[in-house]
């Protein structure tokens, strides 16, 4: 929720849950570390996007890491609503929780 | 893949891929252990199913595990084609890859 709320409000913000290991595949395309995935994020092609969560399903992992996968719509300015698929593996870092991996696809492709 | 090929000819092999602190989330539903796992996927209402896979992403984990996430179709029986979304967490485990967290989706309440 905390994620689509920063990406929906101000994408730049979002560097505060990435690390220098983080990995993020989107749309098949892979960007590590905290600077290349921001850029990635802020430089999507669009001026303002709303999320909405369709089911969410959360677990802890063998390495007291949680896995989250999340399905969902979004609507980029004035474009038609999408489905997404989103996986996150979120790992505490130095007090923090961190995303270390991150895999994002558009419906799209699958209807 | 290998996966999709025993899930398709003969779920009851996969058991060898789980082991008991595996986490599988099947439509919102839990299950752990090899046992509970193996259980519940043998025991889905269908006689027959067929899985392709129409995007697939890896990532290497800080933790040396594999992330993937996978969208695909499915038939099963003769119901209509439907899409699905599944996540796994794979980790080398006394020599050979196991699944320690799953979650599935179907794609049904997205569209």
């Amino acid at each position: 929720q905390h994620y689509y709320q920063l990406f929906d409000a101000d994408r730049t913000q979002l560097g505060a849950i990435y690390i220098d290991a983080s990995c993020l595949t989107w749309e098949g395309q892979q960007f590590q570390g905290k600077a290349a995935i921001v850029e990635k994020l802020t430089s999507l092609p669009f001026q303002k996007i709303q999320h909405s969560i369709t089911a969410q399903d959360h677990q802890p992992t063998p390495d007291s890491c949680i896995l989250s996968m999340v399905v969902g719509q979004l609507k980029a300015d004035d474009d038609q609503v999408l489905g997404f698929h989103q996986t996150f593996l979120l790992k505490n870092f130095q007090g923090a929780w961190v995303c270390t991996n991150e895999v994002f696809r558009l419906a799209l492709h699958n209807v």
